[in-house]
């Protein structure tokens, strides 16, 4: 019994999506970022310590103006993330890592389009206009998405980036989740992470390999967006990969 | 004989194509349009009878000053298209009429770049801030793009809406024209409805549905991208009808 139609199950999907500006320091980009999520339909913007938004702010914003007025303040993106109950952190970023760097990893914005889980509740974090995110905001990102650019000139505007990343989010409309096929819950996936975790445990790893070991290994399973299904049938093999490793071990 | 690699092949596309912003209103929005050209490479941008730039237009433009250093201005579009010698004139707008206005039905920027000949020279024209672009601009367009947002307020900010229009052009930075699948030309094209036009003439068609009929088959030619085979095969279709009907009219 579905009773939704097309543009409610949209303004559903819409209503999941965060856009969460970190420390900006110019008031009229506040503005400018509003406008865009207002011509995609996306109206929960969060800031997380910013400068004081003046009149651009609202100016900017144009007929996004109540955007900029219903957005809410934190003093801190961990005080956001535990207020929201937040289930998936996408970061955007201009200047990816190489592959040494296993945080930043990026895709790009038609790749995070075709396998998100919008029914889910996500957060898509925007750094400093200068400095973008830090490596500890980085590092608490689900996924880093990144824009296909000139390698002369990476980085863009934050609302030119934002424009892009919504642009994709939502350019097929009518494409809605097919039936299980939906992404793991971030439960089911730290199972699986701790499920690993122990696995490693019984064997000699030393601490440094081992948390470089999961974090590929988290860093996979999010890029890839793994279904439920699949989180489930990893789950088995793991625990049964356990199992025998305690048996040897005692 | 090919020795140009991929990235050389990109460059050549990019120089192919001209931004022009026709009556800017705010000197600054020059600036964030220059920085979006630069982010993909895009390096033309003309000026049409604009407002005076001050520092804001460098400044916005951040690494991509050069590009606002180097843009051309001119007094009227016209000028610009015979100086040029532009092929190919692409138009963007935020309210694209309803299917009553033949000349406004859009395509959107993924169509646009999966369709459009990069080896040719292309204009592609982006409005006064406030009012967009005139009806008679529009009619100059072989094509009019429109961006997919949400319909309570699909106006976006010009650079906003630019940058989303390059990120689609370049995005698959890999795919080169297939031999034998080129767009017909602009002369082509023109011959074609020349064809067209001295059909209707032996028919018994008013002059105001003449131009509606001409409008209207201009269109489709440009939004399917016919390819020069395709303008072909309808010239010998054209000019086989055309002489049995003058036959008759004799």
């Amino acid at each position: 019994m579905n009773d939704m139609n097309a543009s409610e199950h949209i303004m559903n999907y819409q209503k999941n999506i965060f856009i969460v500006f970190i420390e900006c320091e110019t008031s009229g980009n506040v503005g400018f970022l509003a406008r865009a999520m207002a011509n995609f339909g996306i109206e929960n913007l969060v800031l997380i310590n910013p400068c004081e938004l003046d009149k651009s702010a609202y100016f900017q914003a144009m007929h996004g103006k109540y955007v900029v007025e219903n957005s809410k303040t934190y003093g801190t993106i961990e005080e956001f993330l535990k207020t929201e109950h937040i289930d998936f952190i996408v970061g955007s970023t201009g200047t990816p890592g190489g592959s040494y760097n296993l945080s930043r990893i990026p895709i790009t914005p038609e790749k995070l389009s075709e396998t998100i889980n919008l029914n889910t509740k996500i957060a898509i974090l925007f750094g400093r206009e200068g400095n973008g995110l830090y490596n500890n905001e980085i590092n608490l990102c689900d996924i880093i998405v990144s824009i296909p650019t000139n390698e002369n000139y990476p980085i863009m505007n934050i609302s030119h980036a934002a424009a892009i990343i919504f642009y994709e989010l939502f350019k097929n409309k009518n494409q809605f989740p097919v039936e299980g096929l939906e992404e793991s819950t971030l439960l089911e996936k730290e199972y699986l992470l701790k499920d690993l975790k122990e696995i490693i445990n019984t064997l000699d790893i030393p601490e440094h390999k081992e948390k470089t070991n999961l974090k590929a290994f988290k860093n996979i399973i999010n890029r890839a967006f793994i279904t439920g299904r699949e989180s489930h049938t990893l789950k088995g093999l793991f625990r049964k990969i356990k199992i025998k490793l305690q048996e040897i071990e005692k």
